[in-house]
């Protein structure tokens, strides 16, 4: 997974964690794409400060992972869910009662939403 | 919910995020259900020195899940679990086709071990 997608990922989950100053700037970063320059004009601190803020919560959402999981377990879920769903379709796809299909849709649509 | 069962939950969830003490004890106690007394006497502390462990433990756990809700999460996501294999076995009940019925059992397996 790319980095600045897996940071993203770690700061939706851990982000409560972090200071609020942390979180900002990271939000800032990863998820408003902003570069080092915008933030530090808007913050008022040198683009060296913003890079060590961000180098700082990086460290510690890497490290919440380390414990915690959480991410590799969404992941692995997502797949197992992906899987169920295709076998959903490959049913949908060998009977032709439309009801039977109607309602495995209402199940695969109730299985999206899991995560 | 029992709040017994609720701390070991939570000590599954964010265990990792204590220290190894405070982990031990809260293991100790709620998984292993052994009593202040049990515990004191193996720690060679006091029972007020375990009870005072376990407190400290138990408001870090209940912290983490205030900002992390990953309980919630998981408790909410076995709730829509259980109306998937619900919603199955309706449909399995209202189709005598062995080859679906099959496939079906199959899926619901899947979906269990989603959590």
């Amino acid at each position: 997974m790319e980095e600045k997608i897996k940071i993203s990922m770690l700061l939706e989950i851990y982000g409560r964690l972090l200071t609020l100053k942390q979180y900002n700037l990271l939000d800032d970063y990863y998820n408003k794409d902003l570069s080092l320059s915008e933030i530090a004009e808007n913050e008022n601190i040198t683009r060296q400060a913003v890079r060590d803020f961000l180098k700082k919560g990086e460290k510690k959402l890497f490290e919440y992972e380390e414990k915690l999981r959480i991410m590799e377990k969404n992941i692995a879920q997502e797949e197992k869910i992906d899987e169920i769903l295709y076998e959903i379709s490959k049913i949908e796809n060998s009977f032709t009662d439309e009801k039977l299909i109607n309602v495995l849709d209402d199940i695969k649509n109730k299985i999206r939403v899991l995560i």
